[in-house]
């Protein structure tokens, strides 16, 4: 068993049919994978056996369904809820850490305190959290409002959020639970804390109705990359999923955070950065570009149009699609991912056309087309230059993607001892090598 | 395979470690059953193995923890999330019901409506949402509320709440999705249903991203028996939880309920009614008496009268324990769980001790402590003469409770015809005889 502290983390982001936008048009693709439960388990025991740190699971809560032409060509439009899912998977899992996505915008704290905490405990300790505070009015129209929380306000309601679920994760001490049945003591009433919150946003009394979990708290995740978002990152993120095109953005942006960690008194091992990465992987760089030209020959300009205008929150329909990108306006949407297109597109004079075709696999994270040896390369190269503590996987399709990287990736990063052969631990955590938080009780 | 109209419902509902309020402390009870989801798997592989056609988890957002002398004897304060548990059991069992409840004043119509539809594509159309508006103060404060909601104003919340996630669960037809690789077609768009609900409580836009599964909907179960409860039951419910102590009472109300759902179109066999019934059955009367006297004598006096003091929402600590109930004022909470109790000491005039002591196990439902024929009978009785389409069997602790009931009273209801040998069906649905719902756009 290797185990070393020179070792990437892997997370596999399982996406419904693959991250590729016509992915789903590729003979190797599960057609059906979000409405498919069974083909999930298998993504999960593969994922599990190739010991993965853990599967992701995006949300959304809505279907951006304004452009049908569009929409009915993609497969996007029906996947399984993250939590449910994930709990359905922990039964048959074992070593996996399973983190998915619930917004703050539109749930409530202790709901979301509670079902993470549920997970956790079903898991035996392998659940995360990724705080998102979503970016679309297809959401909002879904919870009672007419557009989307205006951004500076979302930060602040998550921020409240994060502070509150956090709280109720500690409403009980680890040996509250004595449950003597001689005595009739089933817990140590001054090991129950009440929260009693009363904030801007929230107002929530406690305690929550879970234990404490093999864990103590759920692993926190994030991705927002804006200004908001790096500081709440930098304050509470333990894992950051983030997406970059090129070394120097990766650089700037794991320094940034570390940075900014610091100032708030955390250690730089307390939070892990994890990039995505679109690989492409064959046994020839010819092979690579052939399979990558085949999933590109499959897109619609409809849909392919549509993805970017999503990406920068902004209808390129009106505008030629072999003409250059125009001035947007600025987004209430995904502040950062409209500004990595931008860049992206102005950096090497790209068409709307070109700019679609160069995130359709990858929606903006990195993409490498190439060998086993080439993706590694790119990999150890972030990873032992301060670019990247790990990768969040997007496989082009499921589950052929996920099959190439497990079956061709992996054996390279293992011969050069970048990835573990076995698991250590149990938890996500241990996994992460993420420290175990000591209630506040046990602490003071 | 035995099927047949004149055969019971069954549900076996799994409150942690069980029904009896001191049953955690016997010797055959699983004392950490809400923090133990492998005793769950083998709790509902159990029901499974014997037929039964649904488990059901009740829930509560919060913890009622203002007494905690009496809180911290009991087996309340920590339990699974019912949606995440029953996620992770649809993994592990084929065939078996997953009823989970879910309240509308502290949820959101959209997040419902996904969760209940993603756990019936998780488990092949097995899902059941037993919907409640909630009772307690204690949850409210978890939400931003000081006090809870008025009782008319939760009822109205609750239709309008139940007619968006029901609307929600249409947004596509059953072949909506056609997936065709080589058209590049994903969905029909003409089979996408927009919501578009704009309502005195909730503005929800639609579609729901999970497309319809093998149910058409999940099963709609309801509890509230108070006359708003009653009314909403008859319009909406699809089975109906209840408790009764007499078998006038379940005739009176089981009339009621069909002849309402009969003023609103439906015909009597769409609702099923299951009455709670909570068995302590040995080989001879004497033995089950034995089994239930030596429960009632883990009861701390301390935690029965906490026990009766929430069932009525009225403090009885200051009044002696061995003297009358006294007049109770109007509740907020749950008025019939109020009425039945009142009732029931009235009735018999029993003192505070009598009373807790009669409700300890039952809580109000319908206890009966006897041989496996005692039971049979008045299974058999209400059954035959318009009490009851089924029961839901309140276990007096897990898993020998359960293990009791399905050793000794399954084989007697089956050897008079009135229990299942075998599932005819896949489904949930299938299970209780109800239709599966057509979609709108098919049925006009």
């Amino acid at each position: 068993m290797t185990v070393s502290h020179s070792q990437l983390a892997l997370g596999a982001f399982l996406m419904q049919t693959g991250h590729h936008i016509a992915g789903w048009r590729h003979p190797a693709a599960q057609a059906d994978a979000g409405s498919n439960f069974a083909h999930y388990v298998s993504l999960a025991r593969q994922a599990e056996d190739a010991k993965f740190d853990a599967i992701f699971i995006s949300d959304s809560v809505g279907v951006r369904n304004r452009n049908l032409p569009s929409l009915s060509r993609t497969a996007r439009a029906d996947q399984f809820e993250p939590l449910t899912l994930l709990s359905a998977l922990a039964a048959v899992t074992e070593r996996i850490g399973l983190i998915a996505t619930a917004s703050t915008s539109f749930n409530e704290p202790y709901n979301v305190a509670r079902k993470f905490a549920s997970l956790d405990q079903i898991s035996g300790g392998r659940a995360g959290w990724n705080l998102v505070t979503s970016s679309g009015d297809g959401e909002a129209e879904n919870f009672n409002l007419d557009q989307h929380i205006d951004h500076a306000q979302r930060y602040e309601r998550a921020a409240e959020f994060h502070q509150v679920v956090t709280g109720l994760w500690d409403s009980w001490e680890d040996d509250a639970f004595v449950r003597d049945k001689n005595s009739g003591l089933y817990f140590h009433p001054e090991k129950l804390h009440v929260l009693n919150h009363k904030g801007k946003h929230f107002s929530v009394r406690g305690p929550l109705n879970v234990s404490r979990s093999p864990q103590g708290q759920p692993v926190i995740v994030q991705a927002g990359a804006s200004e908001a978002g790096r500081d709440l990152a930098a304050r509470t993120a333990e894992v950051v999923f983030v997406a970059h095109q090129t070394f120097d953005e990766a650089n700037g942006f794991y320094a940034d955070i570390k940075h900014r960690a610091a100032a708030y008194g955390r250690a730089p091992e307390a939070i892990r950065i994890m990039p995505g990465i679109f690989p492409v992987v064959a046994p020839t760089r010819t092979e690579a570009e052939e399979k990558f030209q085949y999933l590109q020959e499959l897109i619609p300009t409809v849909v392919g149009v549509a993805l970017l205008s999503q990406m920068v929150s902004f209808d390129l329909s009106p505008y030629p699609v072999d003409g250059p990108l125009p001035e947007l306006p600025p987004t209430n949407g995904a502040r950062s991912r409209q500004q990595l297109m931008v860049d992206l597109a102005r950096r090497e004079g790209l068409t709307i056309r070109q700019t679609y075709l160069r995130i359709a696999g990858a929606r903006g994270h990195l993409q490498v087309v190439g060998t086993p040896a080439d993706i590694a390369d790119l990999m150890e190269s972030w990873f032992r230059n301060g670019g990247a503590d790990g990768f969040n996987i997007m496989s082009w399709a499921h589950p052929a993607g996920l099959t190439d990287f497990i079956a061709l990736v992996l054996p390279e990063l293992r011969r050069r001892g970048l990835f573990r052969t076995e698991y250590a631990g149990r938890t996500l955590r241990e996994h992460l090598r993420l420290q175990r938080p000591a209630h506040p009780a046990a602490a003071g």
